[in-house]
């Protein structure tokens, strides 16, 4: 299953619409990384709300995904998360180190944009 | 290959114009630092954009140099990262602690003019 990514402003919205295959998730990161830098994009929020399920490959992927937009000089948000996934990755130690969190879209679009808006005011933070 | 050193008001900017040895790295490093400290340089931008490797020696001397030039009060930030560079990067776990990251030169500058407007009206950061 594809993930459509669009563009909205200075931001690229990853939406998961159902499971997705361990090549499925490499080829979003591939996707993701190509259209940040070919958009200049400056956040990416990928909506995991769908997902029931979250392994240890997913996670590491999201991480990944996070660390590689943030050498190119975009933030990624991870929206949606549900409160069964939030604690059986508790459980399993899984991590999304160097994405920031946001309850939904629309929460991970406001945190891109207040961030945003802080930066053009005072500096990016590294 | 030497890398050449502008200074355009408190900023530092390196060019990197194409791969460099081990030698050229420690020398660029040698030379930012003590070009920051005669300068009295508030940052420094080093554009990789031309590289498309970036192995672990390099990546730790670009750590290194982003230490010691915090250490002499100037933020460095890394310019230019490649999506390949910044993937590969992430899979052989290379970061580059104490730099910010900028898509290219214009948006390195653009950081470090709004970071000084900052600690203008707020006080340096340490």
């Amino acid at each position: 299953m594809l993930v459509p990514i669009l563009k909205q402003e200075h931001c690229l919205i990853a939406s998961i619409q159902g499971e997705l295959s361990d090549a499925e998730l490499l080829l979003l990161r591939d996707q993701l990384v190509a259209q940040v830098r070919q958009h200049r994009s400056r956040g990416v929020v990928i909506d995991v709300t769908v997902l029931d399920i979250m392994d240890s490959f997913a996670a590491r992927t999201l991480r990944s995904i996070a660390q590689m937009t943030k050498l190119l000089g975009a933030q990624t948000v991870i929206a949606g998360i549900q409160p069964e996934v939030a604690m059986s990755m508790v459980q399993l130690g899984l991590t999304l180190d160097h994405a920031m969190i946001a309850m939904d879209l629309e929460d991970g679009l406001a945190l891109l944009r207040t961030r945003g808006a802080r930066e053009n005011d005072v500096g990016h933070q590294p």
